[in-house]
């Protein structure tokens, strides 16, 4: 039965004004920052990544326009974990499952190729991120440790990659750039901390330090409600232009 | 200015048209297949794996619904590439851009954990796929030459996997099932092929041979408009709507 009555305050919101706040966006984000590469977090940062695609394009060598690359990684905050994820975590080989870890890796950037054949293990500069302009890209900042995580262990790949060049590639690398892109950024108190910054070089001069950041839309600390969680996707547009239509739409803004 | 002419015979399709179908296809999958893993191709993947896992939730150990993870891995036609892309799959460590090469991978799952501190490489049996429910997912089975590059790497990644086993650890481990989902099975003479068939043991009976096939919707061999590569989505819900008012939404269903 349809209610002109919302069931909660949740923030909800449609597919397309996704994709309308994601294009505006991606028109600040081309050209302050001009991604070489998106690394995407799955899985929620899955559709937005796709989305920013579409509007991140840029004109290849031959004027035809070009694809930013998307590598996913799959980041989960431990507490969130299944009992049989965390069981298996506990028992894997990996020492993910200890105490006092807030994120588990479930995939990274596949850095060493590795020809299975004969064994000879490739390095790949740790998924190609050295000298590019790097956007990580999420559907919400919440709490803030997933993408805390992601820039910092992201950052460590890139020193480690240049700690490993001569002196001589090392000058020859470009700056690596950091920037990330949310849908939602949860004005909340934050647990994980990130050095939001414009530009700033660090003591070798080839990793500026520091992160862009770009949110299509600032929230307060309330529930959103996206549309791919959506059991009922008729239901959830009609709450989402119910919403709307009695100017509740739980987004409580606080820009 | 609106139009009420359509500007051409392609397919459009909504997102809300495309997360029901996905719903309606998840049941099926849920029934017949079961996945305890989806592997997302990107970045044409990444929208239905992400809206599947919304429906293909299990029932944990302690009665809470649980996520199906999702792996991802990005395969381009090299057809597809742009110059740059090229030139840099030509001149890097992999032999990716030798002639004869259709599918270039630019992700793949990152089986060997390592940890980079103290050089130990530990396997984890490629991505964990070994006795797994596995679900590899795309947007569009156009040639097949993608879906069937996706099948036949990762079932080779699972017979490597049980190579290395003992015959006792090998006659432990269930057996490791292949399926596909795409949201559109285009009809047409198919470039790849994959032996879709239901169920059949292979000779050490731990890899079923053959691949389980879901496609939410078939259609003739048209051009798809999906609301992800829009540039200007209002425009392309508006051709959506009016295709179907007219009686002109270009699939040619051939089912």
């Amino acid at each position: 039965m349809a209610s002109e009555q919302l069931p909660d305050d949740h923030y909800r919101i449609s597919y397309e004004e996704i994709h309308l706040d994601i294009a505006e966006t991606a028109r600040q984000i081309r050209q302050t920052f001009a991604p070489d590469l998106m690394v995407a977090i799955g899985g929620g940062g899955f559709f937005p990544a796709r989305v920013l695609r579409t509007f991140l394009k840029r004109e290849g060598s031959n004027g035809k326009l070009v694809n930013v690359p998307i590598q996913a990684i799959g980041l989960s905050l431990y507490e969130d974990l299944g009992q049989a994820e965390k069981a298996l975590q506990s028992s894997g080989p990996s020492s993910l499952g200890k105490i006092g870890v807030e994120v588990v890796r479930t995939q990274w950037l596949d850095a060493p190729k590795r020809d299975v054949k004969d064994g000879n293990a490739e390095t790949q500069l740790h998924g190609g991120l050295l000298g590019k302009n790097i956007l990580i890209v999420d559907e919400v900042d919440d709490s803030r440790t997933t993408l805390r995580y992601a820039y910092n262990e992201l950052l460590s790949d890139v020193r480690k990659a240049l700690e490993a060049l001569t002196p001589e590639q090392r000058a020859q690398t470009p700056p690596t750039r950091f920037a990330i892109f949310v849908v939602h950024n949860k004005l909340r108190s934050k647990k994980g901390s990130l050095p939001i910054v414009c530009q700033r070089k660090d003591e070798n001069g080839t990793v500026v330090s520091g992160v862009w950041y770009f949110a299509a839309e600032t929230t307060g600390n309330i529930w959103i409600e996206y549309p791919w969680e959506q059991d009922d996707i008729l239901e959830h547009n009609r709450l989402t232009a119910l919403a709307k239509k009695l100017g509740q739409n739980g987004k409580r803004d606080s820009e």
